[in-house]
This record gives C-alpha cells, structure tokens and sequence, in this order.
C-alpha cells in the first residue's frame, strides 16, 4: 500500500511515525479509521441520550411549574379581596335598629358568603384560630394575656383579623391575641 | 454479479469470508465498513439536531404556555366575584333615609371600591357599554327599543349588569340594551 492510500484509508488521522513492521501497519490499516469512527459514533449517542434526557427533564419539570402555577393561580387577587372582606365582617358587627338597616346588612351577608363561596371554590380557606393552639406559622401575636385556670398556655383567646391559606401556602396568618 | 457488487449493493453488512480476489478485498476493506459507520455518523448528528431542535421547541412552547397561565391565571376567581359586586352596585342604588342606613352604605361603597380596585390591578377592567355601539363580542343585547332622533340604530341606551374583560379575554359581556 502506497502512502498516498494509506492516509486515505485511515481517513482522518495520519499515524506521524513510519513503521518498517508489516503487521503493526496493516493493524493500523484495518482498525484506526474504523475504531474512529466507532467512537464518533459513540460520541454522538452519548450526546443523542444525553439531549433525550434532557427532554424529559424539561418536559417533568414544565409541567409541575405548569401545576403549582395553577395550583397557586388565585393568590394574588385573593389576597387583595381579604380587606375588603374584613370590611364587610366589621359592617356585619354593627348594631341596626330598624328595617331600612336590616335590609342593607342582609344583602352584606348575601355578599360576604358569595366572597367566602368564590374563594372556597378556588382552594382557600380560613385560618383555624379560636381556641386553638398557638402556631407561628398560621397565626401572629399582636396581644398576650395572661393563662389562667380557664385559659392555657399558648392557646388562641381571641382573632383579631382572620387568616386565609391557599393549599398549604399561608397567604395572611390570623391575627390573635393568645395567652401566656 | 460480482462479490463486490453484491456488497455494495446490499451495503448492510461485511462480508465477512475471505476472498482471494484482490480488488474486491481492497474496496471491502478501504471502503465498506467506514461507509457504513459514516452513514451512522451522519444518522446520529442528524438525530442528534433534531433532538437539540426539539429542546429549543420545547423550552419556547412551555414560556408561551407559562405567560399565558400567569397572564390569566386570576379570570376563575374574578368570575366569581361578578355576583357579589353585582349585589354591592345593587345595594348602593337603594335609598337610605337615616344615618345608620348612610353609614352602611359608606361601608359599601368602600368595598366595591376596594374589590375594584383588586380587579383593576390584576387586569381585569370594566367593559365600556353605556352610549357606545352594540359590540356582539363585548356586549349581549337582552331587550331592544326603537331608535329615534334622539338615539341612533345600534347604540346601546342603558346597561342591565355590567360586562368585564381581562386583558383582550371577555369574561363576561355587558348585558344591555339596544335601539335598533
């Protein structure tokens, strides 16, 4: 075989060194252009699974961001309703003493559990509070007073201004007062 | 058909039995088997790219998907609370006669506001309905009364419940009505 058709056979790397060895130069002939090759080839499925994998990675990942953006979809809006519904409740606590305000405080009743019905709806509920054990994570002391023998430690007295969690995101913690 | 033809031909696989015939053993042999791994090569480089592709497609659907989810994701909610606003208009349209009746009616007053304030601020706005011209899209025409000189053919005269829109996404047309 001719130089000339030995670096055409191995295609891609010419072997530097001459060799005077007959065999060693026909092992080079026979494998080296394919063994390249076969790792080329190697290469490129390596990569080939790595990008499938990655498809599938990004594919899982979407679509959980995909549910918790769903999941969590109302808290933005809802969180802006919670004035409002304080609002409301406050108006509920009044005192009416005749029809006129009667009337007007049914139909606040009939909105603030419409209000109540559309955030239930979309997953967010009230704090449990009252009487409950005092949880830093769902609920915040703005007043202590002391326990006593008909109140225990830690335990929930009064709400101030109630909290509302989405799933298990706490989107306003209630506002209490808890005995110390 | 020669043992080199029949090779080429099939273009698959080696043959693998040895062959006195020099020429045919030289092109199996420079040839064949780098041929076929070339074709392999450029098989996987292609599927390789596809691959690549498909991540870009993937990651480009999945933001669109993303925006579209975060550009909306308040319209369940605020369909819900249509109802109750509806109620509070209707509300602030009674007359009261005492200040306990005024006092309530302030207390109104400021949680429609409050509540359209919170859907203003997700992107939620009022259809525009009174004096303008009928829009099938935007409004639904529940009664009709006769055009004249003093109100033009397709011009909406009065709004029975107002229509809200979300971005460019009607979630829920003004009912009105039209001269026609």
């Amino acid at each position: 075989m001719s130089e000339k058709e030995k670096n055409e056979a191995t295609n891609e790397e010419v072997e530097p060194t001459e060799t005077t060895e007959d065999i060693a130069e026909e092992t080079v002939e026979e494998l080296t252009p394919e063994e390249l090759l076969q790792a080329k080839v190697e290469e490129l499925e390596d990569q080939f699974l790595r990008a499938r994998a990655e498809i599938a990675n990004i594919t899982n990942r979407n679509r959980n961001e995909r549910e918790q953006l769903q999941k969590y979809r109302s808290q933005d809006l809802a969180k802006k309703l919670f004035p409002a519904m304080d609002n409301l409740e406050r108006a509920m606590a009044t005192e009416v003493s005749n029809e006129q305000g009667a009337s007007l405080k049914k139909g606040v009743e009939m909105v603030l559990e419409s209000l109540r019905h559309a955030l239930k709806e979309e997953g967010i509920e009230e704090i449990k509070a009252s009487g409950e054990a005092f949880d830093p994570n769902l609920h915040q002391a703005v007043q202590t007073i002391p326990a006593g023998d008909d109140v225990a430690a830690d335990t929930i007295v009064e709400v101030l201004q109630k909290g509302y969690k989405l799933h298990d995101r706490v989107l306003r913690p209630a506002m209490v007062i808890v005995a110390q």
